[in-house]
């Protein structure tokens, strides 16, 4: 590993210059920024290798990328506007010795293209692995939390649910030159979906609850189901799935068990009202409805039938405390 | 583990009520803050199991105490007021089932003090032993940087540097039950300088900086002088030991070796203007002065002779970016 000062100065300077708020970034104990902002939004995620990640298929440079857009995905899902991240990672001796700088590269990219600021952060020795923590502040106006589904409002997810998970399953089996960009995309270098916000700040009041499917579609749905007191009803017919991931999957019954188990997807799932339907972003697919609580969490099958919906979400131990 | 809702709800209990200020803490995607602070302060710090701790010397409950005082302790090294914190934990399969509540009874013991709410996080699977990160946001109406050091300025630390890396040493070589309350306190339950830092107010334009000397008292004085483009003169003589830690040592030569290279010290080292000597706080003690550049950073011993003051830090690799 390089010295103390030059990994700082090179971070510095793949970071860039500081823009007008940052009244001091990287350098000192804390970063200084301008708050003009009325809500500001405060998440983490954290990514380890073995767990997350695995370096055998993706480079550290879409590592950086993937770990700012994880973070930035739940700003997006709160109906925010990303402003500074600090980057945490802790590295084993024997890392790459251009993975700090290929990271970065990564990250930055990302953060650029959402104008957000990476500010500070922590570099220091793992035994055992590579560890990373994204925090992201944001500013929100109007947030949109997971507690505002009301019964009869419909449920809506952006994207095709699934992908990821296929894709991850493909990575395992064939290696990554096997396996199509168009089902490695989403995986491997997600894009939060920030573009799909304007649309809904047209119609906000129409839009009850919203939350990012990164730890599974059952899951994250069940999670709006709680902190709203509702029950869901989601058919499986109407499901969004991707092409590759069917085949991947082996079948749409298949596919349709992966997009609501599989985690990863940077997509947002949406509670809205019945009269928001029709002026919905493309991106979006109505997916079942909200009902009563006393009706419970179901999925409706192809045939009619009916089971309960459980919590299948990313089968790593994920209880996230969010 | 217990289930995700249960394991959320046992934090939330644990949290307590949040403030008025925080408009949602734990359960969305993002914590929403209103946010009427002109100056925000942003920072993180990680401790890793085998790095930066051992359970084999603290329990959980002093482990969350600690995690929280490593990143305060950056807060109060910018002269700020700590509003908020961010709790990222990664565990083992294998943890013991009461961490996360002993955790966060120690976590929240210490936010408390400093009236400071734990708002999110993330809660996730480690393969290779526990990994924590804390951020913390905090308000600042004056920043003290590292970069404002002049010469002819005083140098002055707080408590004893070095008192930490003698403890650790007796804790390894003797284990916990054969070593002082006195020693041990301030390694297992460091608390941040806050209650220095309105008497450095009163005399605010004389503090020309500021930082903590948590990766050990000679890489500090090095970043200071780096950053302020500055020489530093340390006389050894001046340097204030803990009489345990000169035991632990094995001499007063050997104590001043670890004051200067030990060290998870969360104490402030300041620069100040000579006129500001008198006032200063009984903890503070001048142990060296500011001197040109071109002189370079250098030790002053006993007998006379220098050396120069070499970065002999924490030993474990932190190239610390913040």
């Amino acid at each position: 590993m390089r010295g103390e000062f030059d990994q700082i100065q090179q971070i510095k300077d793949l970071i860039g210059t500081p823009g007008p708020n940052v009244e001091v970034g990287i350098g000192d104990d804390a970063a200084v920024l301008a708050s003009a902002v009325p809500r500001m939004l405060l998440c983490s995620d954290a990514l380890l290798e073995g767990v997350h990640f695995d370096l055998a298929f993706m480079t550290p440079r879409e590592l950086g990328h993937k770990a700012i857009a994880v973070t930035l995905s739940d700003i997006a899902a709160m109906n925010g506007h990303p402003l500074y991240l600090l980057v945490t990672l802790a590295l084993p001796a024997d890392v790459d010795e251009n993975f700090v700088s290929e990271f970065y590269v990564g990250a930055v990219g990302l953060a650029r293209l959402f104008k957000t600021e990476i500010v500070g952060g922590d570099l220091t020795a793992s035994k055992n692995g590579i560890f990373i923590d994204i925090t992201a502040v944001g500013s929100c106006m109007r947030p949109i939390l997971r507690s505002g589904a009301r019964v009869g409002d419909l449920i809506a997810v952006s994207g095709q649910p699934g992908v990821s998970a296929a894709a991850l399953a493909a990575l395992k089996a064939r290696g990554r030159e096997n396996v199509s960009s168009s089902l490695l995309q989403p995986h491997i270098l997600p894009i939060p979906r920030f573009d799909l916000l304007p649309a809904l700040n047209q119609a906000i009041d129409l839009c009850t609850s919203m939350i990012d499917i990164s730890d599974g579609l059952s899951n994250e749905i069940l999670h709006i189901a709680k902190a709203s007191n509702v029950g869901v009803e989601i058919q499986t017919d109407l499901l969004p799935l991707h092409p590759e991931a069917v085949k991947e999957a082996g079948g749409r019954t298949q596919a349709i068990d992966l997009a609501l188990s599989g985690g990863e997807d940077y997509e947002l799932l949406i509670t809205i009202a019945p009269q928001f339907e029709n002026s919905l972003p493309d991106d979006f697919t109505i997916i079942g409805r909200v009902v009563d609580r006393a009706v419970g969490c179901s999925l409706v099958h192809h045939d009619g039938s009916r089971s309960t919906l459980v919590a299948t979400g990313y089968n790593h131990f994920k209880p996230d405390p969010k």
